[in-house]
C-alpha cells in the first residue's frame, strides 16, 4: 500500500511491494493456513483479558482479526476505531467469526494517522446519536452501515431505473440547470447571479425533456433538481435527485404509465440485484411490481374516501386511505390516480379527451405517499396558445420551447420519481434527510 | 395514435383502435404486401410529375412512402416538413429505397398541426445554417441527424463510463450542487441566493467524492458542473456533465490511471455497441485504448517539447506536439503526463514521494488536448493541515470535508472528465458547444 517511488520516466511500468489486498468477503474462500492481507477501517476492537478482536471493515463487509501477540496488542491500543489500516495474517477458519473465515497472528501497518472517535460509535447495530448530528459530521457518519446501505439502495435504484429505459430505447439527455425564465412554477425558484444577469435554477427539467421528444422520441435524465422550499419539513429537500422521463407517440397517459411501471420493476429489481445486502439489513420489504398499476379516476378517488366532490386535490390522509385500499382490493403497494382537475396542474397539461375539467394526468401512490407525477402533454401549437392565454403566461418567455411545437411534436408524456422520496419510503425512514447524502434545506448548507 | 376516451374508471384496461406502430428499421423485416403503419416526422417531400416520396423519420431512421394517390398528393401539399404524422401502407420491396422496402398506397394521419418551416432545411446531409442559428433554435434544429448523432456518441459515453465503474465495484453518489463556500478554486463561481445567505453552485465533485470514498471506497459521479467562466471561448461553458471518479486503497496515481483506462475503455465500447450508426454517420474513428496508458513525466515532456525546464505548465502547443509523439512512439491516440508541478495543482494534490517539487497527479492528453486532470490525493489529516497553511486556506471553511480525514481516510485518488470534451475531441468539432444539447455560456441563457 506504499506508493511507489515514481521516477521521471517514460515508461508506464507500476511496482508495488506490497501484497495483495483481498476483501473480507474473500476471507471465506482463501484457503486455511495462508496468508492474506486486508486493508480496511478499524469498526472495532473488542478487547479481552488476553485477546483482542479487531473488526475490519472494508466495502464488503467486516473481517475478524484475532491479536495475541503483546507487541500488535501494544499497537492497537494507539490506532483507535475508524483508523485506516492494512492487516496482514494467517487464514484460519472458525465457525464463530463473521464468514467463518479469520486472520491470526497479524501485523498490522497504519495507512494514515491515528483517527479522532466519530461522533457516535459506528460500529454499534442502530447509529446512537440523533439526526442532527449525523448531518452534522455525515462525512464520518455516513460510513454507518446501515446510513450506507440507505444510499446502496438509491445507487442501485438509478442503475435500474436507467437500464429499464435503456432498454425501451430511451436516451439519456443531460439539460441546463441555469435557466433564464422561472415559467414553470414561479414560485420556490433560486435566483442566481448569471455574468450580471439573473438566472434560476432549474426546478425539472420538464421544458427540455419535452423539446427533446421531439429530437430522440424517447428520453430519460437522472440529475439535480433545485427548489428554494421555505417550509422546514421532514419531506422536502432544497436540492434532490430527479428521475425523469419522456416519451412521445403515445395514445394517452396510461402508456406514460406502462412505462412508468417498467421503470419501477426495473428500480426494484436493481435493488434485488445490486444492493440485496442493503436492503436485508435495513429489513426493507421489496415492492411486487404488478403487470399494470391499478388505477382509480380522481373524482372516484374522492367519492371512495368520502371527500368532497369539488376538492381540487387529495389530502395525505386521502392518500393514505387510498393506499389502503388499493393493497385490499389489488395486493398492490401502488396506485395511479388518473384525472387530477385542469385547474391544479401545469399549463402543459393534456385534458381528459371528452371531459375537459379532468386532464390525462396522473400521481402514483405507493405505500401511502405520491412518489410520481406524470401525464400526458400537450402537443398541439395552438392548444399551447390558448393554455398561456388561459393560465396568463407570457409566451415571449419560453419561446425557445414553444419552438418545438410549432415545428412538430407528437403526442407526448411523462413522469418524474424523487430518488431520495423512493428511497425514505422504502425504508419507512422518518425523515428525508436520513437518505440523502449531504442534505440541502432552509438551514443547511453544509457540510 | 389518437387518445382513447378515458372515462372514469377504476379499471387500468386502455384500448385504441390504432394499428400498432412499427419502426422505420422494421420495415424490411416486414413482408412485403402486408399493411403496416409508420409515425414520425416529416423529414422530406420530394415532388416529381407523377409522385411525391415522403421520407419521414423516426429514431431509428428514415422510411420512403410512395404517393401516387391524388388527394394523398394534395393532403401532403398542406403537410410541410418536420409535420408529425402517422402513415398506413403496404409494404413493397425496392431496391432503390433506403434498406429496401419502403410503403406505397398511404394515408396519412397529421398528429398535429401543420409545421412551421425550421430556420435551415433539416434534410440536408449538413446542416446549412451556421452555429447562433443552430444555438438560437436547438429544440428544431437538433433534429437536425448530424446534430442527432452528436448527442447519441454523448450518452452512449455516460453508459458506457458508468459500465466500466460499476463492473469495478464503483458506488454511484448524487452530491450537493449547492455549497457554502467556494474554496476548491475561488474564482470563476456562480453565487446564489440561498434563503438570503449567499451559497456557490459547485464547481465540481471534488470535496464530496473524496469525503464519499470515506464511505464506499469506490464512488463516480455523472453530473452538471459549473464554472463563471467569463472568457467566451470554444473550450469552456458555463455548465458541463462531468464525468467523476474517486477510489481508496491505491498505491499512488498510477492505480488511478488504471481505472481512467478501464473508464474510457467502457465508454468507447459503449458508443461502438449503442452509438455505431451515429459514429459512423459523423465519419468518427474510435480511438483503440492500450492495454496501459504511455506516461511521460512533466519535467521529461517538457525536455521533449523543447521548453523552458522551469515552466509550471504544458501550453497547447506542446500539447499537440506531445500528442504527436505518443501516436508516433506508441501508436497511441492517448498520453499521460504525469508530475505536474506541485505549485500549479489544487491544495488536496499529493506530491511526488521522493521529491516535492512535482505531483502524483496528471493529465491525459488525447488527440493533442487535455482530456481528463486526476491523481492521487492528500490522505493524512496533518498534511492537509499543512497544505492549508502553504496555499492559505482557511480550514473553518471547510471543516466537514477536513472531519473525514481526521476520522481516517484510506490513500486515494481520482479524475474527472468533461463529456463535452470527450465527444467534441471524437467529433472534431470546431467549437464544443456544436456537441452539447442547450450550451450555457457568457451570452447565453437560452434556449
Amino acid at each position: 500500500m506504499q506508493p511507489t517511488h515514481v521516477t521521471a520516466a517514460t515508461t508506464s511500468t507500476t511496482g508495488s511491494s506490497s501484497p495483495t489486498r483481498i476483501l473480507a468477503r474473500d476471507l471465506v474462500t482463501t484457503p486455511p493456513g495462508e496468508r492474506a492481507t486486508l486493508a480496511g477501517w478499524i469498526h472495532r476492537r473488542r478487547v479481552l483479558a488476553s485477546v483482542t478482536f479487531l473488526v475490519l471493515r472494508d466495502r464488503t463487509g467486516l473481517a475478524q482479526v484475532v491479536v495475541k501477540e503483546p507487541g500488535t496488542l501494544e499497537q492497537l491500543a494507539g490506532l483507535p476505531e475508524e483508523t485506516v489500516v492494512e492487516v496482514t495474517g494467517t487464514v484460519s477458519a472458525n465457525a464463530s467469526a463473521p464468514g467463518g473465515s479469520e486472520l491470526v497472528e497479524p501485523t498490522v501497518t497504519a495507512l494514515t494517522e491515528p483517527a479522532v472517535a466519530p461522533p457516535a460509535e459506528l460500529w454499534r447495530p442502530r447509529f446512537g446519536a440523533g439526526l442532527p448530528t449525523h448531518l452534522d459530521h455525515a462525512a464520518v457518519t455516513l460510513r454507518h452501515p446501515r446510513h450506507r446501505a440507505a444510499w446502496q439502495l438509491a445507487s442501485a435504484s438509478m442503475r435500474g431505473f436507467r437500464e429499464a429505459l435503456a432498454a425501451l430505447e430511451f436516451t439519456e439527455i443531460a439539460t441546463p440547470k441555469l435557466v433564464g425564465t422561472a415559467t414553470e412554477s414561479g414560485a420556490n425558484v433560486f435566483t442566481v447571479d448569471y455574468f450580471g444577469r439573473t438566472a434560476y435554477l432549474a426546478q425539472s427539467p420538464q421544458l427540455y425533456k419535452q423539446m427533446l421528444v421531439g429530437v430522440f422520441e424517447r428520453v430519460f435524465e437522472v440529475g439535480p433538481v433545485f427548489r428554494a422550499e421555505p417550509h422546514d419539513t421532514v419531506r422536502h429537500l432544497a436540492q434532490y435527485t430527479s428521475l425523469d422521463a419522456e416519451l412521445g407517440f403515445i395514445r394517452d397517459h396510461r402508456d406514460v404509465l406502462a412505462v412508468l411501471r417498467a421503470a419501477i420493476a426495473g428500480m426494484v429489481d436493481a435493488i434485488g440485484t445490486y444492493a440485496g445486502d442493503a436492503a436485508s439489513l435495513l429489513g426493507v420489504e421489496l415492492p411486487r411490481v404488478p403487470e399494470e398499476f391499478p388505477v382509480i379516476h380522481f373524482s372516484d378517488a374522492l367519492a371512495k374516501v368520502g371527500a368532497d366532490p369539488d376538492e381540487p386535490d387529495l389530502s395525505p390522509a386521502h392518500e393514505r386511505a387510498l393506499s389502503e385500499w388499493a393493497r385490499t382490493a389489488y395486493g398492490s403497494d401502488f396506485l395511479a390516480v388518473e384525472g387530477y382537475p385542469m385547474r391544479k396542474r401545469p399549463f402543459y397539461t393534456h385534458p381528459q379527451r371528452g371531459d375537459e375539467r379532468w386532464s390525462n394526468s396522473f400521481d402514483l401512490l405507493f405505500r401511502g405517499l405520491e412518489l410520481t407525477t406524470g401525464g400526458q402533454r400537450l402537443h398541439r401549437p395552438s392548444d399551447y396558445v390558448a393554455a398561456m392565454a388561459r393560465t396568463g403566461t407570457d409566451p415571449s418567455l419560453i419561446a425557445g420551447y414553444l419552438d418545438a411545437f410549432a415545428h412538430g411534436m407528437p403526442p407526448h408524456g411523462g413522469f418524474a420519481i424523487g430518488l431520495e422520496r423512493w428511497v425514505g419510503r422504502l425504508t419507512g425512514a422518518e425523515n428525508i434527510r436520513e437518505v440523502t447524502l449531504f442534505p440541502r434545506d432552509l438551514h443547511r448548507l453544509e457540510p
